[in-house]
């Protein structure tokens, strides 16, 4: 049995479960804002139509323009890819043959694109409750030329604040060690702290961003990429001319345009989240202390959740599998936060099955 | 002065020439069928909007499954790239470090890919009116890991058949040399002749396809490859997870289902290439003898063609410059066959420059 790479898509999941697809579902695999895109693009989409028929700008001039006025950065200092899974691969590149340490669990991309690329991937992971223990994890920096970090984490959604990242970076700065984050959530935590601003004095940030996830166009791939000019010019060079499609270049400025939706979004999440996490507490389900739009969670009464998992599998409810998380292994089950009636039938679910697994505590 | 890489995005080209940008103008520097896509596009727009919301399906299935039927090819012989860029992109990181064969003049990306990934590049020039002396091809193949070749050819627009291909076919095999053929161009013109059976006995033969500029998408970027199996597994591990975006995916099967367009468009081209010709040839402008959609050109009163591409940028008429392309070096022009009325205000500014700059032969 072949467990899909990631969430979304769940007809694979279904085939690699040996279950029959049902009729309908509810995904909570893929991290998507469930308040969907800015209202400005459903009202705009037929304007997207003239664009297809001409090539995108490849130098990506005014979503640039807008990304560095937005962040206070060059415009030289960004680099826009068709989403950060190709972002990812291009750094990949950039690293080929390298030393690299993935802080583990984390998004599964960093590790293939390492590893396509012939570097020496080593991995630190996290483990009680997920928390970075500084000294130990900057004792293992020796000798390394790149560490990835997803922050706010995936799968935990765990953030980690800049009390915590700067003697990070200060220490890969010293061992001239590449630090990179992967900021792809960032957007969903009012507790978020800019790293912008640490740019200028370390070249040896790099800074990742997705914009299809909590402006939901995961179809149209788009993220990008903030770093000293030098390097944004040698990732360039691996970039595919075009890379990124018209519809997603205009989507962008428009999402950009529309700080109120991430302001609602996070609202709305935290509100959410506080319905659920108080529902799981009461009925013994464990979840991590996650700062944005997703969460893992595991019933106590199980040490492997597959019962959990294929229980909800049945009824169309579709959790994210953990098993290629490095750490998790299947012990956890990964939910997004989605509206209020899809968390309330999450939740009706839940209920069906802690009273046909009682606990006895 | 630096020159755009490409056709398309013409600010660019204005900015390089140290013009100002006109308010209007007539872009023929881009290779896109003047039809525009097909009409189910337009039609079904709107239920692309849904699309957006979702991960594309990151293994193209339903894609592949219609490209298979229609080439009868397996779908395991088939890569689904995001435009031809980023397929020749991954071409590119396949043959890192081998020995490459250019036929030119051609398309700039193969170049430019071969080098990014320290390829030892060299380039067989094509002159004579631009036809393939196989002797002479096929002697300077010893030692080579791969060629490419444009065919039908960007930018002469020449189109070689079989009894051309097939012998160059049996000697990369010999030479267990990849033969790449770029067929970008193939469904502008009647004269085409399959390759697709000769997949079968040639591991060696690879075929890239587009489907941006027949179907007037290149906005949404989409293209495909039809080599080998164990081939086509290899270069996937290249590509960025979910490279293809959900709008491309969906409209590429809509522009399949279209057959009548492609026909439409083959007569369409035909007949506007007969109307053009007959004008340059009466009006002593030498072209290239192009089967497509596209064709070189040259005032013969003029060795370098710099004083009529200022003419005609100036009059908001936007051929594609020839500086970037090995062996003509701008003593050609580029254009497009557009719509009757734009090639016929195109005819008119030449029949403008022919006033101006008379012949006296």
């Amino acid at each position: 049995m072949k467990w899909p790479l990631h969430g979304s898509n769940p007809q694979y999941l279904y085939e690699a479960a040996g279950l029959p697809f049902p009729k309908s579902l509810l995904d909570f695999s893929a991290n998507i804002n469930p308040l969907g895109p800015p209202a400005v693009l459903q009202k705009r989409w037929g304007d997207l139509f003239q664009g297809m028929g001409t090539y995108p700008d490849p130098h990506m001039a005014s979503l640039k323009e807008k990304i560095s006025q937005r962040e206070g950065v060059e415009p030289g200092q960004i680099l826009i890819g068709n989403g950060g899974a190709e972002i990812i691969s291009l750094i990949g590149r950039l690293l080929s043959g390298k030393k690299v340490m993935i802080v583990e669990p984390a998004f599964s991309e960093y590790k293939k694109a390492c590893l396509v690329n012939n570097c020496d991937v080593s991995y630190y992971r996290l483990s009680d409750g997920w928390e970075i223990h500084l000294d130990d994890l900057i004792g293992k920096l020796q000798g390394m030329d790149a560490v990835f970090l997803c922050n706010p984490n995936n799968p935990t959604g765990m953030y980690y604040k800049t009390s915590i990242l700067l003697p990070l970076l200060k220490a890969c700065k010293h061992e001239n060690c590449f630090l990179i984050i992967d900021e792809a959530f960032y957007d969903f935590t009012a507790e978020y702290e800019p790293l912008v601003p640490f740019l200028k004095d370390f070249p040896q940030l790099i800074l990742m961003r997705s914009m299809t996830k909590v402006f939901a166009i995961p179809g149209l791939r788009l993220g990008y990429l903030m770093a000293d000019g030098g390097l944004i010019e040698k990732l360039s060079e691996f970039q595919p001319h075009w890379s990124v499609n018209s519809v997603a270049l205009q989507a962008g400025e428009w999402c950009l345009e529309d700080e109120n939706h991430i302001f609602k979004t996070i609202q709305f999440i935290q509100s959410e989240r506080n319905v659920l996490f108080d529902f799981y507490q009461e009925h013994h389900f464990e979840v991590s202390n996650t700062a944005i739009n997703f969460y893992l969670l595991r019933d106590i009464g199980l040490d492997d959740q597959y019962p959990l998992f294929e229980f909800l599998l049945k009824r169309g409810i579709v959790p994210r599998h953990t098993f290629n998380f490095t750490g998790l292994d299947g012990r956890w089950l990964r939910f997004a936060i989605r509206t209020s009636d899809e968390n309330r039938r999450l939740m009706e679910a839940m209920q069906a099955w802690r009273s046909l697994n009682p606990l006895f505590l």
